[in-house]
């Protein structure tokens, strides 16, 4: 397997094709940013720590019956995934409300949201990643009646595996960003990555972050916070 | 029927309470207003030609079968209501792209979303009304899923309705803007008013705006405009 050309280079991680028209080579970086990139800086073993802890939680996905674009580590930084077409959304799922949800509608931090609240973004760096709603998702083409559903409904099912997943760890799942793509045959799988990047986790014991917001919030080095949450989830194998 | 109490003093109108527990007294004013509050000027006739437009569309929904909150008109500015618990919902439906969607979108003026597309913006001066999805509506308690889903089915009927009712007088309903409410014994109903305050009406022919979209952009005088509006609905009977 070699990789050829770049598709796409981002801040946090660049992907290639390769020799296989069906897989993708994906390098996760050192860089870490915050407010939509102003903040901007490397942290040397961010990309590993991240890899490592998305391979984990793809290939448990995987494993649980849960389609994700995950095939295999290639090494410290690097995976390999399945092509995907990606559809143009970021999912949100909220279990507790925390950072943009917690400011917009002024409600007090970690309050339990029942039943999980899904929110859509539509990608669009123009357009500065508006918040969308279901119908205007589907009225504007970027995904059907039956994708918005499909989606709902296995993020529902990502969210029930890693809220547990990580209640067994002493972990509260706060929220977290999926993103999905459809393989050349149809099927809907995860893509993206699963790290601290893209989720909150607060220590249930000390009601420390165990995520980005370490770095969004200045509250110290972030390398130390993503190894304890890889070394956690090495510690419990799932069930 | 004597007014008592002020029960709500907005913009546009001034409700009061009335000797009937059930019965609310509403008085439409002559303000106009745009830019959430920031522009602001008297015009004289337009509370009489909001009410008799919203007279005449609420009276022709109950007729329909589409419950609304009117009972009858006393005067010119001057209609009772029957009282209700209102949601505090403010419900979008968009049968063409303008205003807010078409610049959160960037997409083309009048472009037709189909299906219609449904918005709900939460009512909260301290937040600025924002925009939200149904499922944050329903964790934060302003309405649980199944008013969500009888406020999504009845603002479909009242937008068929409508659509049809302009269309035969060459006029495309662009938006609209809805409140619903709950009678005591749990009715939804359609509340708030309808008139080309909260709604966008374009002249098939001359693609003039027939709405507040005048007074928003200057484009000339209201009154005149409101007037036609009311004179076309008067002219053609409703089937």
């Amino acid at each position: 397997m070699e990789k050829t050309t770049v598709l796409y280079a981002g801040k946090a991680k660049q992907m290639f094709n390769t020799d296989d028209p069906d897989v993708l080579w994906v390098e996760y970086k050192d860089q870490a940013t915050a407010l939509n990139g102003k903040k901007k800086v490397q942290i040397a073993g961010k990309g590993e720590l991240n890899r490592k802890i998305s391979s984990l939680l793809f290939a448990e996905l995987n494993a649980a019956g849960l389609p994700t674009h995950y095939l295999k580590t290639l090494d410290a930084t690097t995976m390999l995934v399945k092509k995907c077409t990606m559809i143009p959304l970021e999912a949100v799922v909220r279990n507790f409300a925390s950072g943009s949800f917690e400011r917009k509608f002024q409600v007090a931090h970690l309050r339990p949201l029942v039943p999980a609240v899904h929110e859509f973004f539509y990608k669009s760096d123009a357009l500065d990643d508006p918040f969308i709603n279901d119908e205007q998702a589907i009225a504007l083409g970027y995904a059907d009646q039956a994708t918005i559903q499909a989606i709902h409904t296995l993020s529902d099912q990502v969210n029930a595996y890693l809220k547990e997943r990580f209640a067994q760890l002493g972990i509260d799942l706060v929220d977290f960003k999926l993103e999905f793509g459809r393989l050349s045959d149809g099927t809907l799988v995860l893509a993206d990555e699963l790290s601290p990047d893209n989720m909150r986790l607060v220590d249930q014991e000390s009601g420390n972050s165990l995520d980005k917001d370490v770095f969004r919030k200045d509250q110290g080095p972030l390398t130390p916070v993503y190894a304890q949450v890889l070394e956690r989830l090495q510690s419990v194998v799932s069930r």
